[in-house]
Order: C-alpha cells, then sequence, then structure tokens
C-alpha cells in the first residue's frame, strides 16, 4: 500500500491554486521571488515520515522564519536568563510602536519582530563575533536541524543594506539604547545574511519537527537542541509568530507558526509534526495568502490545533492479529491527520499474510474529517493490492463507507 | 494501593505554604477573601480522576476566571462570528490603554479583559434579557460545568455597585461605541454577578478538565460544549490570561490559564487535564503569588508544558501479564505526570493474583522527575501491600532505584 | 459718522453664507440646535466697545466653551497649585487615548478635553457642594462675565443623563483613579448642567474681552477675575482649545480659542479683543465649519495673530489739531484692525468743528487689508457727514484711494 | 544717564548663580560644552537695543535652536503648504513614540524634535543638494539673523557620526517612509552641522528679536524673513518648543522658546523683544536649569507674559514739556518691562535743559514690579547726574518712592 497522505496534500494544493490575491514583496533586492505562482507544502512528522506536494523543491530565502529558530539557538547557547535580559516575551500588540520597544525596558518586545530578531542574531557568538562567524554559526545551526548543508544566497548579499532602512533605523535605535552594542550597520547585515539562508519546504517541514520533536532531529535522529529551548521558542511562535495577527490565529489556526516574506510559513505542532508552505503573495500583514489558506485547511479538516481535546495516540494501531486468512487491524484513540498517518505508515510496511484484513474501529473515540478519509483510501489501496477488506463498526463510528471510487467496503458483524 | 498522587500535591503545596508576599484585594465590598492563608490545589483530568491537597473545600468567588467559561458559554451559543464582531482575540500588550478597546474597531481587545467580559456577559440570552435571566443560565451552565449545583454569592450582591467605577467607566465607554446596548449599570450588575459565583478548587479543575476534554465533562460524562468553543476559549486563555505577562507565561509556565481577584488560578491542559489553586495573597499583576508558584512547579515538576513534545501516551501500561506467581507490568512512552497518574491510576484498581510484581520500564522513552518520583512510590506501596517488586531496565532509563523510605527496588535482567 | 465695523462683520459673513458642509450634532438631547443656518459673529475689544452681525441675539448653550471659563474660574478659587495637581496642561496630541488621562499621574491632560473639565467642574465650591449650589456659583460668575444675568437651559436639564455614557465612563474612571470625590453620575449632571448655560456671541464676544482685559470686564469695568487666571485659561485655550488640531490653529489661525458643539467658538487675542461667531453645523473634529471660515478670515484679513510682530498700538490716533477750517488726524503705527478700530471709534465721537478733515498717514508704518478698508470706509462715511476730505501720504502707504462707492479720496502734499 | 537694565540682567543673573542643578550633556562629541559655571543673558528689543549681562561673548553651538530658525528659512523658501506636507504642527505630547511619527501619516508630529528637524533641514536648497551647499545656505541665513558671520564649529565635524545612533535611527525611519531622499547618514550630517553653529547669547537674542520683528532684523535694519515664516515659527515654538513640557511652559512662563542641549535657551514675544540666555546644565527634560529658572523670572518680575493683557505701549513716554527751568516727562499705559525699557531708552538720549525733572504718572494704568525699579532706577540716575527730581502721582500708583541707595523722590502736587 502506497500511503494517501501526499495525494492528500495534492489536494489541498489544488484546492488554493487558483486563489490570486496578495501582492510578491518586490523592490527588495534582498528578497528574491522568482515566481510568484510556485506552491508547495510538506509534512515531517516527530517519527521521520516527510511528505511534500508541488514545487517542494524550489528554494527560497528562509527571512523571518529564521526568527524563530536563531532564537532557540540563543537559548541554547545563552540560557533563558541572559536572553530574556535582552528581547522580551510579549506580544507586541497594536502596531502603535513602529519600534516595538517596551516602554520602560527599552527592550524588544519579544524576539519575532524585527528588533527583537536583530538584538536575538547579536546574541550569537558573542558581542565581539565577526559578523561572518557568526553567520557561518547560524547557517551551520540551521543546516544541523535541516540534516543537509543550507547556503547563504549570493546573489542576495550582493545587496548588502541597500533598502534596509527600516532594519538600520531598529539596529541605530537598539545601538542608542545599549540593546546592541557592535556597529548597527554591521548588525543589520549580519541579521539580514540570517534571512538569506536557502531552504525548501522540505527543510522547513523537518527543521519544524525538529522542534516538534524536543530537539531531535526526525530524520536524522541527532539532538540538536535542548527540550527547554524548543519549548521556548515555540512559546514565541505562538504569542507573536504571526505579527498583530497572532491572536487571531492562535484562536482559529490553533499551530504556532513564522512567516517570511519571501512566501514561506512554518507550523509547528509539539509532539506532532512540522508543516511548511510555499506561495509568494502576501496578504497586508506580510503572510502568504495561500500559506494562510492551507494552514487553515490543515487545521480543520486535520483536526491540528494546539487546544484541541485530542492527544495523538502513539499507537492509534492497538494491534494486529492473524487469525487463519484474517487479519484484524484494531484502532484506537481519537483518529485525526496524525493518527491516521501513523497508522498508514504502519500499514504500508506491514507484511500481510492473509487474503482479508477487516479494520476493526470498536475502540475509536472518534474520526476527524481527514482521518477518515485517510484511513479510507487506505483501506481502498489495500483492496487494490488484492486484499478483501471488511470494517467492524459496532458504533457505526465510521460514518460513510464509501470509497473514492464509488466503491464501499463491506461491513461485517465480529472482528 | 493508595495513589501517591495526593501526597505529591501535598507535597508541592508545602513548599509554598510559607511564601507570604503579596496582597490580599481589599476595600472592594464584592470580593470576599476570609482568610489569606488559605491554600488549595486540585488536579482533574480528562479521564474524570480528581486529587486534591490543602484547603480544597473552601467556597470562594469565581471573580475573571469566570470569563473564560462564559467566552466558551457565548461561543457555543452565538457562534464565533457573532462573538468575533463583538470582542478581538488579540493580546493587550502593554497595559497603555486603561479600556483596552482596539484603537479603530473600539471593540474590547479580547474577552480575557474586562472590557472584553462586560461585552461578552451581555451576548448571553440576548441584549434584551433581565439580569436575573442572564445571570441564572450562566450559573446553571457553570454548574453543569462543575458537576453540581452553583450558587451566587448573596453577601457580594449586597455591595452591587460599590467600588465598581473601574466597571462602570468602562460598560458606560462599550455603551458609547454601541459594543453594548443594556444600560451600563445593569449591565455591570450582570457582569459582577457571575464573577459572584462560588466554586472550590475542585469545582475548578472539573471545569478546567472540562475544557481539556473538548466539552464533555469528564465526571458526569455529560457534553457540555462543543470541542470548538473549548478550543477557542483555551487559545484566549493562552494568549491573554494572565493579563500583561501572558507571554512570559506561555514561554515559562506554559499552561493556558485564568487567574481571579479572590486568589483562584486554573489551567488546562488541552487532552490532559484540569489545575487549580487557591491562595488570596496576589502580585501586583493580580495574580495569587503562592498559586503561581505551584504552577512553575507542576510545570517543571510535571513537565506540564503546553509546547512540550511528550504528547501523553494515552496508554502509559502497554500491557499487564502474569505467568505464574510474577506478574510484569509493562509501561511505555514518556512518563511524565500524566503518563504516570494513568499508570497509578490503572495499578490502584488492578487485583493482582501473584506473589511477584515485574515494573518492565524498557519500552520508556524516557522519564520526568514527577513521572519517576510518583512511579516509584506506586511501587513502594504496592511493596508494602504485601508484593515482591522488581525492575527490569536494561537501558537504565529508571535511574536511582531508592524508595522514599531509602530501601530499594530490586533489578531484574529479564522481564 | 457711524463706525463701518458692522459693516465688515456682515461682510464676512455673507463670505460663508453659503458653506453648507458639515453636520449638525443630533440625538444628545442635552445640545439644543434650532437652526441650522443661524450664523452670528460679535467682536468686543478691551475697550468695551462691541460689533456684532448675523444672528448675534440668538441664545444657545455654551457646551466646551464653558470649560475655559470654568478653569480660569477653579483657578481663582483654588489658586494654580491645587488646580495643577488636578488636570495637566499639556495638548493631549494625537486622540490615541480616549480617556486623555496621562499614562502615570492617572490625571486628566487638560482642562480642555472633558475629563479635565469635569475634574475642574468639582473643584468649584469644594468636593462637598450639592450640584445646584455648584452650578449656581458658575452661572453667577458666568453671568458677571458676560453683565448680564444668564440662565440654565431648563430643556436640556430634563434629558439629564440621557446619552451622556461617555461623560459617564470618565466620570467613573476619574472616580476610580481619585481624582474626583463625588458620585459620578452626580459630577456628570453638575459638568452637564455647566455645559447648558445659555449665552448670545455678544455675551461670548464679552466675556472673551474680559480674559483678554486681564480679568475685567470691559463693558461694566468690574474686576472679575485675576490677571493670572485669565492668562492660565488663554494658555489652556491656545495649547489645547481645538482638540487635536490645536497645533495646526496656532500656526495658521494663531487665536486662542474654544469650540462648543452646539456651533459656538469663541477666540481672544490678549490685551486687545474676544471674538464670537455661531454656526451649528461641525466638521469632523466638532469645530463649527463656518465658524472656522470666519476666524481663519478674522485673522488673515484683520492681523490678528498672536505670534504677529505688531502689537497694538494704543494710540493709533496720533493727534487731532484744527487750524482754522483745517482739521488734521494723525495716525501712526500698524493699522490692523484694531488700530483702525480704536482710530474710527475716536473719529466717530469727536465733534470736529471744521470743513475740511486731512487723514495724516506720514506716520503709519503700515496697513493690513482689513485696517485700510476701515480707515477709507470711514473717510468716506466722514465725507458723506459732509466733510471735505483729504489724505497727506508722502510714503505712498494707503495704496489705492478709491472709496467703496468708486469716488476718490484727495491728497494733499502738505498734513 | 545710563540704562539701569543691564543693571538688571545682572541682578537676576545672581539671584540664579549659585543653582548647581543639572548635569552637563557629555559624552555625545558633537556638543561643546567648555565650562559648566557659564552664566550668562541677553535681551533685544524689535527697536534694536541690545542689554547683556554675565558671559555674553561666550560662543557655543547651536544645536537645537537652529531648528526654530532653519523651519522659518524652509516656510520662506517653500511656502507652508510644502512644508506642512513634510512635518506637521502638532504637540507630541507624551513621548510614548520615540519616534514622533504621526500614526497614520508617518510624518513627524512637528519640527521642534529631531524627526522633524531632520526632515526640515533636508528641505533646504532641494533634496539633491549637497550637504556643504544646504549648510552654507544655512549658516549664510543664520548669519543674516545674527547680524554677523557665524561659523560652524569644525573640532565638532570631527567627529560627525559618533554616537549618532539616535539621530541615525529617525533619519532610516524618515528614509523608509520617504520622507527624506536622500541617504540617511548623509541627511544626520547635514543637520548636525546645523547644530554645530556658533553662537553667542548676544546673537540668539538679536536673531529672536527678528522673529519677534516680522522678520525685519532690529539692528541692521534688513528683512530677512516674511511676516508668515515668523509667526508660523513662533507658533512652533509655542507649542512645541519645550519638550513634553511645553504646555506647562506656555502657562506659567508664556514665552515662545527653543532650547538646546548645549546650554542655550531662545526666547521671544512676538512685536517686542527676543530674549537669550546660556547655562550648560540641564535638567532631565533637557532644559537649561538656571536658563529656565532666569526665563521664570523674566515672566514674572517683567511682565512678560504671552496672555498677558498688556500690549506694550509703543509711547510709554506720552510727552516732555519744558516750561522755564522744569521739564516735565509724562508716562502712560502699562509699564511693564519692555514700557520702561522704552522710556529709559528715550531718556538716556534726551537732552535736558532744565533743573527739575518731574515724572507725571498720572496717566499710567499701572506698574508692573520691573517696570516700577527700572523707572526708580532712571530717575536715581538722573538725579546723580545733577537735576532735581520730582515725581506726579495724584492716584499713588507709583507706591514706594525709596531709590536704591535709600534717598527718597519728592512728591509733587502739580505736574
Amino acid at each position: 500500500m502506497k500511503t494517501p497522505i501526499p495525494d492528500y496534500l495534492e489536494h489541498v494544493l489544488d484546492e488554493v491554486r487558483d486563489i490570486d490575491e496578495g501582492e510578491v514583496e518586490e523592490g527588495l533586492p534582498h528578497i528574491d521571488v522568482k515566481d510568484p505562482t510556485e506552491l508547495a507544502a510538506a509534512v515531517c512528522t516527530v517519527t521521520g515520515n516527510v511528505y511534500t506536494a508541488g514545487d517542494a523543491e524550489v528554494t527560497f530565502t528562509m527571512q523571518s522564519i529564521s526568527k524563530a529558530f536563531v532564537y532557540a539557538l540563543a537559548l541554547q547557547e545563552l540560557g533563558r536568563k541572559k536572553v530574556f535580559e535582552t528581547v522580551g516575551t510579549e506580544a507586541s500588540g497594536e502596531p502603535f510602536n513602529e519600534l516595538s520597544l517596551g516602554r520602560e525596558t527599552n527592550r524588544p518586545m519579544n524576539p519575532m519582530i524585527n528588533a527583537g530578531a536583530i538584538a536575538v542574531n547579536q546574541l550569537i557568538n558573542g558581542e565581539d563575533s565577526s559578523v561572518e562567524d557568526r553567520v557561518e554559526i547560524i547557517r551551520a545551526f540551521l543546516s544541523e536541524l535541516a540534516g543537509r548543508e543550507l547556503k547563504v544566497n549570493e546573489d542576495i548579499l550582493d545587496s548588502e543594506l541597500e533598502d534596509s532602512d527600516r532594519n538600520l533605523a531598529i539596529a541605530h535605535m537598539l545601538a542608542s539604547h545599549g540593546v546592541i552594542h557592535d556597529d548597527p550597520r554591521q548588525a543589520v547585515i549580519s541579521y539580514q545574511r540570517q534571512c538569506s539562508v536557502e531552504i525548501t519546504v522540505i527543510d522547513l517541514a523537518v527543521m519544524s519537527a525538529t522542534l516538534a520533536n524536543g530537539g531531535v532531529q526526525p530524520v536524522t535522529g541527532k539532538k540538536v537542541l535542548d527540550a527547554d529551548a524548543c519549548r521556548l521558542a515555540l512559546a514565541m511562535m505562538g504569542t507573536a509568530g504571526m505579527y498583530d495577527g497572532s491572536g487571531r490565529w492562535m484562536s482559529t489556526v490553533g499551530i504556532p507558526a513564522k512567516s517570511g516574506v519571501s512566501g514561506g510559513l512554518l507550523g509547528t505542532l509539539p509532539g506532532e509534526l512540522g508543516l511548511a508552505t510555499l506561495s509568494p503573495r502576501l496578504n497586508p500583514q506580510g503572510n502568504s495568502v495561500r500559506g494562510v489558506a492551507i494552514f487553515e485547511r490543515f487545521s480543520e479538516e486535520m483536526g491540528l490545533h494546539l487546544m484541541a481535546s485530542d492527544p495523538i495516540g502513539t499507537h492509534a494501531v492497538r494491534g494486529i492479529e492473524t487469525e487463519g486468512e484474517e487479519t484484524t487491524v484494531q484502532l484506537q484513540g481519537s483518529i485525526h491527520f496524525a493518527a491516521a498517518e501513523r497508522a498508514l505508515d504502519k500499514l504500508s510496511d506491514y507484511d500481510f499474510d492473509c487474503e482479508c484484513i477487516v479494520l476493526d474501529v470498536s475502540r475509536v473515540s472518534g474520526f476527524e474529517k481527514v482521518g477518515r478519509v485517510l484511513v479510507k483510501e487506505g483501506l481502498r489501496r489495500l483492496r487494490d493490492d488484492g486484499f478483501e477488506i471488511a470494517i467492524y463498526d459496532p458504533k457505526e463510528k465510521f460514518g460513510d463507507l464509501e470509497f473514492s471510487d464509488g466503491t464501499r467496503a463491506e461491513v461485517v458483524g465480529e472482528g
């Protein structure tokens, strides 16, 4: 059985593909957007499974998405006390204060706005570090997260400080308040190079899954970050990752996230998975229009919401037992996206030695929409692989039994 | 075996009991605080287990804690569209704006500040509702959440609008902007009666667990709220539940929470449990000093953090098998508080028919501090119940094997 | 000779009469506007001359215009120290703060916004005063300024607190911060009665001229206020009298002013005169549209600007000398409106005993536009009274010598 | 007779000389303060009389004081429409917004804060101007105002952008909003050179008197500015010249003013005079401590307040008549500082041909404190010059007749 999850992702991309609202960020030489129609999505689970759809191999620069990871690096390197002294942890609320410095502290409100991110960048490798050394440390760290060597976009380097007035204003103000100590122009160059690291949505999903996984890169298995640094970075994504609308985002989408001006959007569900999308056209708040639409679908259809009551059953498949020619697969718990993904992952690898597969859902507490779709699709594919399929569903939790090709699953009276 | 969890809670209370900082809110006739030394904590799991310590039977008025629940009720009654039109979803950030009305919308920033809570209260039962009818609906709803009939503190009613200048100011301003339509004085009375519903920490923990459980009251099993209303209420607790320090709270404690001026503090971990504490002395931000200290310990020692990477294994006990006189209990997954709680809950009910109990932790991915302490204490109590105890721990994840009475568990080479 | 000044005022009214932009404040029962087309202007000099045009006898309620005078009364009664402790002296800047309370002081920013005016009203007659006694003291004081018994509009009293939500919000907030001590509802009633005192533009002009005259009512000659109270009230009109646009107003119009929602507008030039207009339609800032247009003309055409370099020559008429049948009137200094007014006032009373009047302008430093118009018109009227007229103008400062009826003045070579 | 006015100024300096509060601005290389004890004052009347006391020849850099004059130059060069499009005219109110950009306009709130001054500087000579050309135009203009060639402090130039982080932050932010178009670093250099023009208090007093005199430099008689540019510059000094305390300053001191960080303080009374002081120690708001103290004395003792009801009588000396050996000097109007100054100026030049001088004060409406002191001192000096002195004061307005040396004036019954 081939897992139907990439097909689901492709389906979501198809649903949003024709949305042509929003504007590509232009005129900033350090932003590279090649094609406004690019569209991609990737998911990486904490178990290391990666699913992709669309232009998943297209590279783009991280931009503001880098803020979340470099904040985690600073926490890892310096500890929370030092980092909290430099940058706050509160939402900046209404954008009444362009610099977003705390009124009394003169400290950036949080690390997700530019003032905070420039200050955090300066923490890496110490304030006496050269820009080259600091950027190399950041690049190497981001590469560990991605599980491959990332590089800094050199075209973008050429423009360096062109059109960087807003960042220069912020950096000079930070210097005037003693928040940063290096030359403000060097600080902006250092920060903008961090933003110029090139990634794909696959990289982003894996990096995000590393945060979701307590700092263990789920593909390489390497411990890249402490769990505490991951928690604090995720908390800031939840508090301030989506600019002025972070509260609404956490209410309606419920996935700690960070967006970048080149069109990337990254989300993380702790203990579950990382999501990433690419679509360059931005809404007025600077978030990718189609990226937001994809996340809304993920949240609603996949049941992915930080405040949802259903923790991932680590064992959606309660057991697989074979008696004669019949193998019974017993599911349990709440079957949302992540649960279905684990079940399908297990089933796609399983070496069935039988004629008939019975899916026993008598212990399932409920199905989220996508969970049901994916499980049904998995059954259909198992049937296409030559197995006879039946469902044991005494409480009628499974609902509609029609497959995507119009055929139906057989219902059995006893698992 | 009697579960050791209440003893752990009592232990945490002992650790904070001598903290005497903070001030009891005084001079407000509608706040009733009988004794500043009162101290209580309660935990309710989504499976309906309740654990308590301290003055858990003491009643106090809900005050601001009611905001989270009445917001959920409004969402349930009117749907998110109508509620979002009335009150925003963003953190109010720095308290630069005493009324916390959005600059352009003139709408309260969120339902966790008084302006928002007064507006939300007015949504219940329609704007033409009498105060009596509206308060009765709210009281009945809160009673369903608590699983018992709650009542409104009548002593407090007597004072009604005394010293309510700030709320009256807010209500009149809301009326001037058309956010509320009833007489502002009636609106304040209506809101303040909502605040005067009397509860215990046990009630609060159960009510909180209902939010954690997608709206199903875990003790009565009754569906009180839609999952969506629960998610949105929890999201607002995460965004704005702890006033100006909500961002810091979500970073360091990581438990969506709501505090009240009478000393109560409520926290919720979606899909896991509800926590509640009582201690009347408040810090300058208006949060209970010892309540905050207890939550910090819960977060750190119990591994309870919304952004933690460890989802609750719904099945910490992978299996219990008896062969002859030996029963093997196999644990799995990450053993934090909630996992240990479920394991101990299962073991305390289990009818062991053997001489020797072997705990097999070979499949445990890790222990949080409190998880280990609780499991060890459970083993010790099983030994005190007369069983022989052994541990199978080939990867040495269990660490120190010394029990609280100085004795040690036996280690076996094979489960 | 009859002074041409009323004709000039009538001319200005004609210029603005057809402007029909703006909206009458409606829906507030305590605002009485009878007819949106009402239009009136009045000027009173510090020498007690009153000139009027339009509906100068129409009464209307003072509304916010009362703020300036009651502030002066509070300064007079309590001294600046006590008043400054209660209410600030700074412009409120951008309307970011609806209550306009100082961020740290919780004191109203200035006495020209409602929060400040309500607090100042409470200072009169002490905080234990009944509303009746306080309002009677204010009414009596305003009557002294006007030089006649004013009364409180009783129709408006009937509605009292209807639609007063904004003021009630402010009063409750002031009470919550201890800025006022009386019941907030009584405070609003007290303030709104102050606003309901009925006046005409003539009253306003005279009251304004009293401020301009250091507290001496220029018609009755009675000392009503100390000079210091007048200076401080005028300073606040200059700083904050025209709401958010006060700075722009002081730049372009340059007349300390105060507007009211019933359409009145009051201006004062210290040491010179008081101006008042009535026209009920308001611009979005709440200032009378045609009132503002009249003041702009006054400022530009009459040379009335606080920052203008020309102080009023108290003696525009340097001397009047009669030799035989010829009487020479010698003017001096800068002839702007106020100077021309004084000269014409003198000439209209003068008992000329001659055949020919020669106007000697050889010592005039310059003419403002209206100054020249008025002086020419005065000459024309003297000619109509039967005198022969000639001008001695060796430096050609007078310019065009054509009268309004197309005739011309004779020019002589020697005064 | 030698005028006693310099002695009065010296007396005021003596009163404040021992105040040693405040701190000299240090650490900014482009501020030059040689000696914190320097103390100087100068007055220049619109008639061109200059009076000085203290270290009146000491040069210092203009710093923020230059803002007022360059704003006037921009208005003169470009007209109010263009200038108002670039920079606002409102007080910035509470310093909640470090950049003081208007919330919606992104335009500096006013030209008296650094953001506004940098933007105004860029208007001079067009945006394509070289820094050298622009600074030369400004230097030449300021020289015309001072009546002598001023120069730019070259020591200060050497440090250029050192410690200019705050100005650089502002300039980059202005560039990011399109308010300025030149390179932000060049803009800061251009502005800081404007601030580095060296002046004395004498220069400042004369420059200020030029604004007071409608743009005619009172010593050279040259027309340097239009009256409109002067009025608008003075209006902004009144609205925002003294930073956050501008409203309080206009209430209590009442003199449109501008202070600089090198210790200078400049005030202007339109139509009357210019004042300037130097004392380097600053209060926390950045205003010269002793400078403020001197201005408070000027305002109170000299009766100099923009909102005062007494315009300057241009003819305090109504007439001088000699009959035989007796010359009668008749004063009239209100005798405040400026009136006394003009009377004494006239008397000190007058060629008395008599034995006895009678001062007739029967037509004086009142004496301000300093007016009386100065007139008495003038009489004493005339007596020392050998004349017999008598006073005709039927209404006893002159009060105490004792001279500073303990002798008394004779009182006569008939002038």
